[in-house]
């Protein structure tokens, strides 16, 4: 049987990590398992290159970016195929271009659009083990793409999904999927088995855990993920389709993002054309655009939306040349998102009214807000991320013993 | 016209290096030229890379070792076409498999066979900078290669054959090729025009100027050489066909090498079969053996020969299994080797006996020598390696102004 093991960062952030790595997949290998490996990059590394870009060009995004970061996985890929060489078993390094890992060219935040399954098969039956880099994809002219952090995820459920695979195995330095940050809330629990739903939510609103686009790969291709760690034996969090769930609280989990700028403008621009082509120039440009809100009063429009910090200064620029001298810009740094999710939202009424009587009561002040059926978010000062969390965890119930 | 340019890695060694080369080529491109670029990796880089690879498996060479060490000059084309995007120029950075930069497979010292020179052609006509991946190639199934140390500069010399451009400059951070190295005599001057010959000499004999395979590919394509330095103006040194140079002196330059090892076997076993069969298996092994000298007395024949320091104890290992107890195979360390070059020798005969005279008065014992047409080499104790380099440099009249 063919398992997709994708191993982040930290399970490959230093040479011992890497021949533990290469021991756990030659311990399977003996069960019998056949396995494919996704590697991130060593931790830290994507950061390191990162910052040699800004130091030249901040704002730079493109072919040779995109290249660069490509190169943290070549390097993981390459140490974790010397370590199981070393141990007796053929392995087989593949960047994107070697596997095929077609995307799109929307360089930084690329697609995934196909992966040749049937390469990957026929390295498994000539019984070396594929060890692939995860993060990075091909265009249809060969240049190298990014699929944006955490992209590794999204790497290993196309690879699961082009080779007909039921299951992911995302190896990680935490052994769970847990009901809030348990850096933010000391009383944050283990979550055994959560609805692909409730953790596209999570990783939209934050959650490290898993990549957005990842989940949703996994429900389009029908993938079931398990989230465990790389140094324990146990499990961890199974994401199955939602019938598949046990349990279902109103709320599953607290989910919050400390890296969240609110770009405001004031006043807005009249014509009908000024947010459509607004939004779609960032769009354009690869910023996501996350909550939007407006406002009337007597002197005009307000507009207000949140981006990602890294995101922030290339949208406060677009948002400056596309408002030239007729509005003020404001940027408001040191805001957070906090999110409670949970499926069971959708048959328990008031859940709003109880999240903003948490927030009320402990006097944090809520910048702007959006909700679907199943989450409710809003974005408050990064100083009251910590108070906000634990009350909301405590209301819901979380914090309570299972 | 189409300028190859080549960067090393002291030349990319850091952002504020990378800038200051997308200074020069911005400048080179108002001037009127149309570069094509290839970088190193940012100094210490492939070291740091081979450090990793180290601490798990010392002796892994493969496609993985070679995945690894082609990642760092990933970094620094994709750092550099970010700096001259900065600066408004089109610039697409290409590793081995995006150019055709075809290899054979033999890792870690592969040759190049063939680049797709009119992709390099199309991409200067549309007006983008190429910026290419030195050391690096790619098999014909899609494997990642490397050239060596200093292979960077054969990629140079094979793009410029590619496109049949009729020079290529090499960027260093040093001003040109000097007639010794300046750290070891103190009066070492810089050479204007040396011819191929010369060259290729100084490259197998220890300059660490230019790489050797680099010297013999620009032979071979009729490639004019431009040695200069990053971070000045003025021009360093051109290395030409022997006809083309002006002034032929009898001796062009000093050179050593200081990581020499010599193996001593005596008796050498009898039997015409040994030393065919003890330099094929060396060979093989992938070492490189230099000077090799016999003599007989009443005992029998005595063998010797050298090698560099890095190959040193698995040659030892080799001809201990080969000659077992019947003879003795010792192994002589901190040696050093130092060779006059110039194409003047051949019309000038008794430099050999000069050699030997200086040598001599200085008290220099010899250990292996070996001489060719246009230069001298001997095999002496690294510790009399300066005295005898600056006795040579001064009796070849090199120290002399000129």
């Amino acid at each position: 049987m063919i398992t997709i093991k994708k191993f982040g960062g930290t399970s490959v952030g230093s040479i011992e990590r890497i021949e533990k790595v290469a021991d756990r997949i030659v311990a399977d290998i003996k069960k019998g398992q056949k396995p494919v490996v996704v590697a991130s990059a060593m931790s830290g590394e994507t950061n390191r290159l990162v910052r040699l870009a800004h130091e030249i060009d901040p704002l730079n995004r493109g072919p040779g970016y995109d290249m660069l970061l490509a190169s943290g996985e070549q390097v993981s890929i390459a140490l974790l195929s010397i370590a199981l060489e070393k141990r007796g078993v053929t392995a087989t390094p593949l960047l994107a271009h070697q596997l095929g890992i077609q995307t799109d060219s929307i360089y930084s935040k690329a697609r995934i659009q196909s992966v040749d399954g049937e390469k990957l098969k026929a390295l498994v039956n000539q019984n070396t083990v594929p060890i692939v880099a995860g993060f990075q994809g091909v265009t249809d002219d060969f240049k190298i793409t990014t699929l944006g952090r955490g992209g590794s995820d999204t790497t290993a459920v196309a690879l699961a999904a082009s080779i007909g695979a039921d299951a992911c195995e995302i190896y990680t330095d935490v052994p769970a999927v847990f009901t809030a940050d348990p850096r933010l809330v000391k009383r944050a629990r283990e979550i055994p088995v959560l609805c692909y739903e409730e953790m596209m939510e999570m990783a939209s609103l934050g959650s490290k855990v898993l990549h957005f686009r990842c989940v949703e790969l996994a429900v389009k291709f029908n993938v079931k993920l398990h989230v465990r760690s790389t140094f324990e034996e146990r499990e961890g969090t199974w994401i199955v389709p939602e019938g598949e769930s046990m349990e279902n609280p109103v709320v599953s989990s607290v989910t919050h993002d400390a890296s969240t700028v609110v770009l405001k403008i004031f006043p807005t621009p009249s014509g009908t054309g000024f947010k459509s082509q607004l939004f779609s120039t960032l769009a354009e440009r690869g910023i996501v655009v996350d909550i939007i809100t407006q406002s009337h009063n007597e002197e005009g429009q307000r507009l207000a939306f949140s981006v990602s910090e890294e995101d922030a200064l290339l949208a406060k620029k677009i948002v400056d040349e596309m408002v030239g001298s007729s509005a003020r810009v404001d940027i408001m740094k040191d805001m957070a998102k906090i999110s409670t999710i949970g499926v069971g939202m959708r048959n328990h009424p008031g859940v709003a009214a109880r999240f903003f009587q948490v927030l009320d009561a402990i006097r944090v002040p809520i910048h702007l807000v959006t909700t679907s059926e199943i989450k409710i978010s809003a974005v408050i000062d990064k100083k009251n991320l910590e108070k906000a969390a634990e009350g909301l965890h405590r209301e819901f119930h979380l914090d309570d013993d299972v």
